[in-house]
Parts: C-alpha cells; sequence; structure tokens
C-alpha cells in the first residue's frame, strides 16, 4: 500500500456521486423526515400488515425490527437498527481482537484494531435490509447508518492475492453447531465473494457505526460491508479473510439465502435458484401525515446503488404522481421520499409507491413478479391503505 | 469470432503441453496397458475392496463404473466409460435439437447441431472421474475418451458476454422433480461457471467420442466438457447456456457435490464446505501382472491438468521407488504408469501409489488428509493387497 494513503480519510460519498434526483430535489424541511411537528399527526395505516404489526426493543440474540413508520431520522439510531444473527451475538475483547488474512495471498497478514484503524479509512452513508425483509414487519429488518472503517481493497492490495484465487471467505466470531448429513459440526458464520466483487472499492471493514464504536449487537468491534447488498453480506464480529481457490459453499451461501423462484430464463420458464446479493429495486410507503388539512406522504427506497429516475405514487385508480427525493440521499444510503397528496376524500384509500432507476428498471406489483417459493428478497410494490 | 477459424480444425493435445514427464518416459509396449498377452496372468487382489467388488454392464438410468483391473486400452470404451445421472437420460432428437445462449449476451444464440458442428472445433484427451469415485469400487467411476467438440470460447465470444455478468449456467435436458422448502418443483440438471472459469480455452461442447457421434447414455446429441474438473462439471444432454449476474445455486451447486471436511485455514481449524470443482491430486494402483516370473504394477493418475513431477510405488514398508509412465498420457487424459516389481517374495505383499506434480503437491495418506464427512472427493493413496 501507498504510505501515503495510510490513515487517509477519504469520504466517498462525493466520489461515487449521489442519486440523479438529488441536486434538483426540493430542499423544503419536510423532506428530511423529522420528529413530528407542532399540529402535525400520523395518519394510521388500516392495512392488515400494520394492524397485526408488533414491535419490540432490542433484546438480546433476538432478531430486531425498526418500527417503519416511526422514521423520524435519516440516520437510523443504532439501537433501532435491524438484527438478525444465525449464531447469537459472541462477547468480543477490542484489545485481544485480531483480524487475519490468509489463504492465497503474498502476505498473510493479522491486524490489531489499533492498527486496522491506521489503515485507508473510508466513510460512508449505507442502509441496507435483511434479505428476509418483508411486508409482514412492514419492511422494518432495515436501517441506514453513517459507517466509517477500513477499504477492504486496501487491505487485500497489501495482502497481495495469488493468480488462482477465486473466493474471499469472511469468518465471523459467531460459532455454532450445525448438522449436515448425519454429523454434528462446529460452524463459523461466513460468507464468500468472488474476487471481483472483494474488490469494490466500496466495500469497507466498519469499525463505527454512526460516530460510535461499532456497538457488540452490530459485530463489534468490525463488521464487513457490502454497500448495495442485502445485509447477510455484511458479517458481523468479523475475524479472518479467507482467500482460496473453491467456492464456498456453507449455509448461507449454499443452502440458506438462496432465492427459489419460476421465471424466464431466456425463453425457457424456469425454476432457479440464485444467491442472495445485491438488493433489488424497491420502494415502499412508510408513514402519511396531516397538517392542517394538508397530506403527505413518505416513503424509503433501497437499491444495488444505481441512480434512480423516479418515484411515484399512486392513489386508489388515479395516476402514478412523482414524489421528491430528500436532497440528503446518498448512492449507497437509503433513498426518502415525500408526495404532497392534495384534497384527499374522505373514507378509505390505498397507497402504493414504484421507483424505477436509470436503466429503466420498474419495481413490479407482487402479482408481476415471477412465481416465489423462499421468502427472500421481497420488492414487489407494497400497498398501504388508510382512512381519511 | 473472427470467420477464419470457423470450421478450424484445431488439436489442443499438442497446444496446451503434455505431462513433463511424457517425452522422456520408455515406450515398452506393456506401458500401454495392452490385454493380456500370452503368458501373461493377472494377480488377483486379496484386499476387502476388490474382494466384494461387482460389476455390471451399462443398464438404462443407472449408474455404471469400469472394473479397473481391467483396463486394456488407453482410451475407455464408449460402453464403459462411467455413467451417473440424477435425473434419467432424456431421449433426444438429433434434428429438432437446439442450444441457447441467452441472458447478459449482446446476442442471444441459437444452434442446431450442424451450426454448431461448423465454429471452432477442437480434439482433447480428456479422462475425468465423478466426484463420488470411492476406493470401494476401486476408483470405477471413471474413464478417458479423445472428444472433438466446439470450443466454448468461441461461442461465448459469438454471444458477446456483457459487463457485469458473473456466472454462465449450463442447463441439461434431464429433468426431474425436487422438493426445495415444502414445494415440489420441475428442475433441470444444471451447473454453473464463472467466467473465468467458462473462458478457458480447454472447455468444449463436445459431440464426438472416440470416433462416434456422442451417444444417447453420454447426454447425445452435445455436452460440456471441462478438463481438469470432477465430471459433475460436464453438463450432459445441454440444452442452454445462460449467462447471469447473480450465482446459481441449484442442489448441484448448493447443496450436492459440496464438501464437508475439517482443516488448517491459515492457522485455524475449520468445518468448511467447498464446491468440488478441479480434480485432487490423484495415483491408484489397478493391476498387477505377472509374465515368466516378472511382475509388473499398473495404475493410473487423475488430476487438474497440472503437469507431474513422479509417480511411485512402495512394496510393504519398502522405499518409494519411481514409476515409468505412459508415453501416451496427455495434459488432461488419464496418466497410466507401470512399474517393475523385481523378486516379490511369497506371500501377501501391500502395493500403494503416490503421485507428485511439479509444484510440489503430494498425495498424501487417508490418515493424513483431513477428516471429511460427505463422500466426495476421495483422493486418498490406495492400498492394494496381493498374495504370490
Amino acid at each position: 500500500m501507498n504510505p501515503e494513503d495510510k490513515g487517509r480519510r477519504k469520504i466517498l460519498k462525493g466520489a461515487l456521486g449521489t442519486g440523479v434526483l438529488a441536486a434538483g430535489a426540493a430542499t423544503a424541511p419536510n423532506l428530511l423526515f423529522p420528529a413530528l411537528a407542532q399540529g402535525e399527526r400520523l395518519v394510521p395505516f388500516t392495512d392488515p400488515q400494520s394492524e397485526s404489526f408488533q414491535w419490540n426493543p432490542i433484546q438480546p440474540n433476538t432478531t430486531h425490527w425498526q418500527d417503519t413508520r416511526a422514521i423520524t431520522n435519516y440516520f437510523t439510531d443504532n439501537d433501532d437498527f435491524y438484527l438478525v444473527q444465525h449464531y447469537g451475538q459472541p462477547e468480543i475483547d477490542n484489545d485481544s481482537w485480531r483480524l487475519k488474512v490468509t489463504g492465497m495471498v503474498d502476505n498473510e497478514l493479522e491486524f490489531s484494531l489499533q492498527e486496522l484503524m491506521g489503515r485507508n479509512i473510508i466513510e460512508q452513508q449505507v442502509g441496507f435490509e435483511c434479505g428476509g425483509s418483508s411486508q409482514r414487519l412492514l419492511h422494518g429488518l432495515m436501517g441506514n447508518a453513517n459507517w466509517r472503517g477500513a477499504a477492504l481493497n486496501s487491505i487485500l492490495e497489501e495482502a497481495g492475492i495469488q493468480e488462482g484465487a477465486k473466493e474471499i471467505v469472511f469468518f465471523g466470531s459467531d460459532i455454532s453447531t450445525e448438522e449436515i448429513r448425519g454429523r454434528e459440526v462446529e460452524k463459523a458464520f461466513a460468507r464468500s465473494l468472488s474476487i471481483n466483487d472483494a474488490m469494490r472499492a466500496e466495500n469497507m471493514l466498519a469499525f463505527e457505526m454512526n460516530g460510535e464504536p461499532l456497538p457488540h449487537y452490530h459485530g463489534k468491534p468490525v463488521r464487513l460491508l457490502v454497500p448495495g447488498w442485502y445485509g447477510v453480506a455484511n458479517v458481523k464480529w468479523l475475524t479472518q479473510i479467507h482467500v482460496q481457490n473453491t467456492r464456498y459453499m456453507g449455509r448461507f451461501m449454499g443452502r440458506d439465502y438462496v432465492t427459489l423462484k419460476r421465471t424466464d430464463i431466456g425463453g425457457t420458464e424456469r425454476w432457479v435458484e440464485n444467491s442472495v446479493t445485491a438488493m433489488n429495486l424497491k420502494s415502499a410507503i412508510v408513514r402519511v401525515i396531516e397538517s392542517g388539512g394538508q397530506y403527505r406522504v413518505q416513503g424509503f427506497v433501497l437499491n444495488d446503488g444505481t441512480a434512480l429516475e423516479s418515484v411515484e405514487v399512486k392513489v386508489d385508480d388515479g395516476p402514478w404522481e412523482r414524489a421528491q427525493m430528500n436532497p440528503r440521499n446518498t448512492k449507497y444510503s437509503w433513498k426518502l421520499f415525500s408526495y404532497n397528496w392534495d384534497n384527499p376524500s374522505s373514507g378509505e384509500h390505498t397507497l402504493v409507491s414504484r421507483v424505477t432507476d436509470v436503466n429503466g428498471n420498474v419495481q413490479l406489483r407482487q402479482d408481476q413478479l415471477p412465481e416465489k417459493v423462499s421468502f427472500w428478497e421481497d420488492f414487489g410494490q407494497f400497498e398501504r391503505k388508510v382512512r381519511i
């Protein structure tokens, strides 16, 4: 690594570009998802998902989701950012923690936390959701934060990936027993990336979340972050990075986080299974605010970082109408939007949003998407109901 | 594709180089594994695998293995080359058969058999075994043949792989029902390769086997061949090649043909699962011939195509002694060897071989290999017993 890069703090936000809509979007404060002001009120949703929705604060070793109707900050509180763990939440001592880089590298490396903090540091806004986030939980397995950490590609360049290497496996410290082919074995949580995917400039070994040291629940002291991908890629409690010439096929690569769907494969209808990787283009409405008879419909977008063309909102059988984007949105953050709903009539209404990216990909209705058996990757349009 | 390349018949055998031992090896006819001559006899093995071994000729929809003790030809007869199929052996009509190339390509393509035969044709000797070939079957899930077919990389270049593509999925016409997450779905046999692995110059769409049109059982009219890999990569009854930006995780990628072993991962003992891909370095003794009181010990090597340094044979507690290599061996063929066993004493003897490649990889004893749960990739040293 170039010594001049050491410890240099880069803000990737600018370098990588923001969504095309950001520059021209209105900067009205109502776009910033603040807490409700005096005279503002949330209009309750009347759809079944909202009526059956339950929420709890974080509890150890438990899945946690946020109440998306209560989003009031651009950054999710660390105590409310979603949590899914499969093998518990190991207690790690920062002083004795080490990160090893091993396998098909010219130089095997070992970092203390202090040493890692002295490498090429980047800072980014990254929002993501669990591959299993769903309408049932109002898409609450989600969060958006400001992260700081070491650039993964610098670390890999320092190690020197050897000819013939194909994959990089990221092992967490969270370990449990799996039964595989009749044998109980201890396995660490692990995910792999191809060399190309691993070398993306955005990938980081994050040790800071919203200005705090990475909290215990979120993988203290260091987790991998792969911006634009579903959360399963972001291995927590990271302890080893291993370069190899074969494909890693542990449970979270080969068996879970694999989407089974029936779809058109080059003109042939086939059932296929694909790994859960980059986030699909998705929007959802999360709150409706009334203030002095004026209504605003607000929501979020998550995707793989491709710039957006538009977010539109439709009321009942009306036309699709453009929403405004929050000017704070960045390439890999969630993208918040707001739509002014003029003069709604009294009674129940159906609201839905759809997002389109600059490549012409459009968020489809559930019934337009391929038939799917596994529950991962729930990104169809999400109809909400409110009563005015 | 360069039009001058169309239909040009390339012999890759020369271009890719043969094993380093081939040039200097003796050319004695006894190295060629002929049928037994007058006065020659096979010395029967007395090891338990040999005594319990059973063999049957090919039967429809059944696994077939050869009797490795009966290898008498450098090329395996098409009727004796091993067969493993998971979803039956579909009947394909050559005239209506088409091969489609679809997905993230500039030009979707469709070939009739005649059209494919007019592309860039290569011819190679390729030997391989099933990932599940084992000592129990005397490693009989194996074969070596001369293949002719279209170079895969030419076809992919003609289609034009697009930016962002990550994988190529090869679908067979053999289809069956799988139960996945409680749902019965029809799935075609399929395997995927990374773009880099798929673009290797050796890969071919084979339509000829030992001078005959590819036989029904072996995937008529066209199968994929990935020289140096275990047989599961060589998709039979090939019908579609699909380029995509996600990892294909069907049963034969993510769940089966995945080796679970406990091994040293950069200084940490871990249970890991890896995809069955390139063949491990392996040798085995398959016959002992006696003629006029002279004994010869013969066997084969399979590997990923890396040149070999040596094959050695050990008798009882004696030293490792070099065997001679068959001069016909080529880079991706099996590599046959022969060792002159001088003056064996009467009684039972233990014979074992080991192979070393030019990178210093040595075939280990079973008890030196990592602990393994799944049965795929059985490549330890194989002790045989004979009574003189």
